[in-house]
């Protein structure tokens, strides 16, 4: 209880819940992962869904960037896609290419069949990592979960996609089965946010990668309301729900409205005009574009310093990257980041 | 001289320079394209450089789409990358992945090492095309050339890429090398564009694809001033310039103040938002999702009308997709689209 009291004062908490901060709290998505050399040590031996699936592993995995950075907060280390695998679909993640599904949807009969299970029933082993984690860690710790679109696009397109066709193809021509797909789909991701919380998460993130490839009036109709139901369930555990997105500068305010008490911008629009469109009932987390980190330390800075400046006075601010650090991110940079947005904001609030 | 005072009556022109229209012009990027079966026939015989580098069949695919569809403009049939053959990058389009460059640009001395030949001597086949097909169509003809940032990610990353980490990389490490590569992309591309006009060409569009993934500070420092000069020595020609980019809702007005006189938008933002942002000194072209294009008709048509009625009284809107037509897309959807389009139009000035 102690330790809860004490977790709900930190600066990432705080800045969640717009209250003032000593400085500006970071995390990176994807902190735990290639670009670091404990991480790769680990894969030489075990392949990405058995550390997944080994809570051991996956604690130790989520501890890896703590222990070498000073951040704010801690993320499970999991993947948006085995929920699908939960319920049906056969994934495999393929060497240099990526998630494939063997048996994607193509029909309204393929989703009358995906199942339901409760994320004790289908994720035990993530929830048994947060247990795991949370005892170790003095930190919060994140949970997610992919968003119903960005997760029908995996099931749909079979993979990762560069036109998303298939997906969008089914939801204008499927209406039936494109809403059953999606009703599924907002149950298991809501109730398994939910459960990551009641297992030990401080904060929960939604992750619809994808949504930004809708015009905003798709993402309006055949979208929001499903993200809006998996946000409302996950809201029950009570912790703070970030509700992240890529290439939303033209749908910002349709992520908002869809829920969320933080929402995730990426590096391609302004952080200032952002801002004024989010409004100042939501924190805001970003938006470093995660390609600056292989610039000279000095252009990192700079970029770093403009985005604290534009959030200067801001109540409810988490830095973080526009998207997933990539493999090749040099990792002094990383530990640099961290120290200097703790520094530059504390000196400048 | 008499067709070219006919010409410039055109709906679509006229719409280029934000007079008033009967009925809103459509074309559609990327017409000529392997949707169509008289295409299909073509590619079944020759590979796709074939095809460019033949004027009669660029002349003979390029009239494809005008044949079988009511369209108020054609495009030269050519790729955005020969001009980076020209420069001295070897060139290939494989089966199945699009193009890639045996020797991409790792270095200062690689840049130095390309060289800007005129367009007379490198891309003479694209002229001879404009100038054949010029002489047997009735509608404007559309010249274009791929912008400096689009190429240099081509000549850096060696093809496609999902996170553009190599050329941004090169931009922010290497400054140097990077104002030389942009430089002489710069005056390839706009001499290019140049050309193509005094060939016959009426209009001409500067597609900058990967503009919106960069973040709109690197767009205006690293880029814009680039795609400036490129439009700049375009215009000389006098024609109507188009300027085109995607994901570029957080950069819109910057992409509008590198030059241009019609700002290519895609569906990833409202088009009434997108012309608040633009204001009325610039004419709009987009910005229907390629995808809907896969949707039943009836929903089809609601969205182009939900288009046409957003832009309705604004003087300079050309209709077309918000990117290049996809490959199965159903020939009819777009008969009927283009048709639709100036009947709905023509009723509701």
């Amino acid at each position: 209880m102690t330790q809860l009291m004490t977790l709900e004062q930190t600066r990432f908490l705080r800045a969640c819940r717009r209250e003032t901060v000593d400085a500006t709290p970071i995390w990176l998505m994807r902190q735990a992962g290639r670009y670091m050399p404990e991480y790769r040590a680990l894969r030489e031996k075990y392949d990405l869904l058995t550390l997944i699936k080994t809570p051991e592993l996956a604690c130790e995995v989520t501890l890896q960037p703590i222990h070498a950075f000073d951040l704010d907060a801690a993320i499970i280390f999991a993947d948006i896609l085995p929920p699908l695998e939960g319920m049906g679909l056969k994934l495999e993640f393929v060497k240099g290419e990526g998630p494939l599904i063997h048996n994607p949807i193509t029909s309204l009969a393929d989703v009358e069949r995906l199942i339901t299970p409760t994320p004790e029933e289908a994720l035990s082993f993530t929830l048994d990592a947060i247990r795991l984690t949370r005892a170790q860690l003095q930190i919060p710790l994140i949970g997610f979960s992919g968003a119903p679109f960005t997760l029908a696009a995996y099931a749909i397109e079979g993979g990762g996609s560069k036109n998303h066709e298939k997906v969008k193809a089914f939801m204008y021509c499927e209406p039936q089965a494109w809403h059953l797909l999606m009703s599924k789909l907002a149950e298991v991701a809501g109730h398994y946010l939910y459960a990551q919380a009641q297992a030990g998460a401080q904060a929960l993130q939604l992750f619809d990668s994808w949504a930004g490839q809708l015009a905003p009036e798709d993402y309006r109709r055949y979208v929001a309301p499903y993200s809006r139901r998996a946000l409302e369930i996950a809201k029950a555990a009570g912790v703070p729900l970030i509700h992240f997105g890529t290439n939303t500068g033209g749908m910002l305010t349709d992520l908002r409205d869809a829920g969320g008490d933080v929402i995730g911008v990426d590096w391609r629009i302004n952080l200032t005009q952002a801002a004024a469109m989010l409004g100042d009932q939501v924190a805001i987390q970003g938006n470093l574009d995660p390609v600056v980190l292989f610039a000279p330390w000095d252009e990192i800075a700079l970029r770093a310093k403009a985005i604290l400046d534009q959030m200067r006075g801001r109540s409810g601010h988490i830095f973080n990257l526009g998207h997933g650090i990539l493999q090749h991110t040099p990792v002094d940079h990383v530990r640099r980041l961290a120290d200097f947005v703790h520094e530059y904001s504390e000196r400048n609030r």
